[in-house]
């Protein structure tokens, strides 16, 4: 089944993003999914659904470091035989997919809500220390404005996804301090807390985000500062591959005879969190693993 | 009294420097000394020992976290006295003076000499982990070619110093790989040993070099592997101040109400180095601030 122009572009999309995080980028997932719904000229109620399954396949791989877009679209995919069976015709079906689709999405926005809530008073009064750019930790902060001081971010090489965050912050009058990713170490000494996004949570309660998170949770347990993970439930993965990409964002001019490496994303050990700040409460990195392994496999 | 021309030249050079480290910089400053002698056009002794009193107190002073520069002409400086007492003249004064500051410089080349010899038994078989520009560490790896399976390279923010090392050893036929800093943390688990250079030493043993060299430090902690200091003595220092730099080196374009900070180095505690490779042995931290402190004020 060929999947719809408009669809694979999307996908395409998602899999060159370097601006976004794996929160953004299932909401964009889930659009990916609409697309389809609208854009299909198909007359079969059974068709529209192959060529759902056919973007949720792709959808799954393309980001195979950030689990919450997998998920997104498996929890939409496994409630579509209920939705056609209990439509009466291809309209209604369209219909109740979409909005199927839209409670997911709304599903997710609470989510961050919810954790703005509970973050809330693990930051107050605090100087906070960020890693890259994370849409929960933006909106968690931006809450927070008049009670965190100030908010020292790390600029994120290859592509510097941390001033996007400090202009973000500094725009909503917060004190923003831009550092390179190499002085962590060295301004760790200036702030409270470390607070930082997840692209995906693994079994054991590691943490995987953006590549130099692992440094930041080395020197927070070196100062004795808490080192807090903010991310929803979706975030959950069994197993994730650690994305990389190419040279020439490390290096646009290759280097005779070096190779250049360039992973995304790094695995922060759960023996370094202080807690997950989830839309269910705040977890040790334990006791977040137990209460995913424990709950119902579909919701 | 005015400097001289060349001279005033020279410390501008060594203060605006952003390639090399405290060594060569120290042999820099070793050459602007001999500068102050070769175009000096007083013909009264005391007056050319003025003019290269002068020079010493501003290279002392030029950069506050490279103690090596401060104590190289400090070493020259005090035995300006003594050769002035037994010389015979100007011309004799100003050939026993420019052989002093070309003792001095080959002291400092043999003491790296010694530092390879001591090195190459920790080095023999590691593939190593190393952190922006060092010459000592470039010395130690070009002679240890053969014997290294291969050196991850960080690139050093903000001026990518690392790339140069990784050319220069990837010119002698060793196997690199140039990592954003950020990465540090990932890699880790690829190599076997991390070796760095280093700026100054304290007397609690703590290393100052190029930031971003802490967290190796603390990434190879996490890691169970040695944290490997090269350095002279020369880099013993009471004290010294952490530089900061302009931050238009981090951000070309300033970033609306961000504070951009630019600290050039930082500190690494004695507890997380595994032992500092001098021209005198191989020290602990504790071994080496007793042997520096129980030696001789003067050499």
């Amino acid at each position: 089944m060929k999947l719809h122009e408009t669809a694979r572009e999307g996908i395409e999309t998602i899999r060159e993003d370097r601006r976004y995080g794996a929160r953004e980028l299932s909401l964009l997932a889930l659009d990916i999914l609409a697309d389809v719904v609208e854009t299909s000229t198909t007359a079969e109620p059974t068709r529209l659904l192959g060529e759902l399954r056919r973007a949720t396949t792709d959808l799954e791989s393309v980001r195979p470091s950030m689990a919450p877009i997998a998920n997104a679209v498996r929890r939409v995919q496994a409630d579509l035989p209920g939705i056609l069976e209990a439509s009466g015709g291809l309209l209604e079906l369209k219909k109740d997919v979409l909005q199927r689709i839209d409670e997911e999405k709304t599903s997710i926005k609470e989510s961050t809500e919810k954790i703005v809530d509970y973050a809330a008073p693990l930051l107050s009064g605090k100087r906070v220390m960020t890693h890259s750019y994370s849409s929960t930790v933006l909106e968690v902060l931006l809450k927070a404005e008049g009670s965190v001081p100030s908010v020292t971010v790390t600029e994120s090489r290859p592509l510097f996804e941390g001033k996007r965050l400090a202009k973000r912050l500094s725009a909503a009058g917060i004190p923003v301090t831009l550092i390179t990713d190499a002085s962590a170490g060295h301004f760790i000494s200036e702030v409270d807390i470390v607070l930082v996004g997840a692209d995906s949570i693994l079994p054991d309660g590691s943490v995987v985000n953006k590549i130099g998170t692992l440094l930041l949770a080395l020197a927070a347990r070196e100062r004795g500062i808490p080192f807090h993970v903010v991310s929803d439930t979706y975030k959950w993965a069994e197993r994730v591959e650690l994305e990389e990409k190419g040279p020439e964002e490390v290096s646009a001019k290759p280097l005779s005879g070096v190779q250049v490496r360039n992973v995304y994303f790094d695995r922060t050990p759960a023996h370094l969190v202080s807690s997950i700040v989830t839309e269910l409460g705040v977890f040790t990195p334990a006791r977040f693993s137990s209460a995913m392994k424990e709950r119902p496999t579909k919701t």
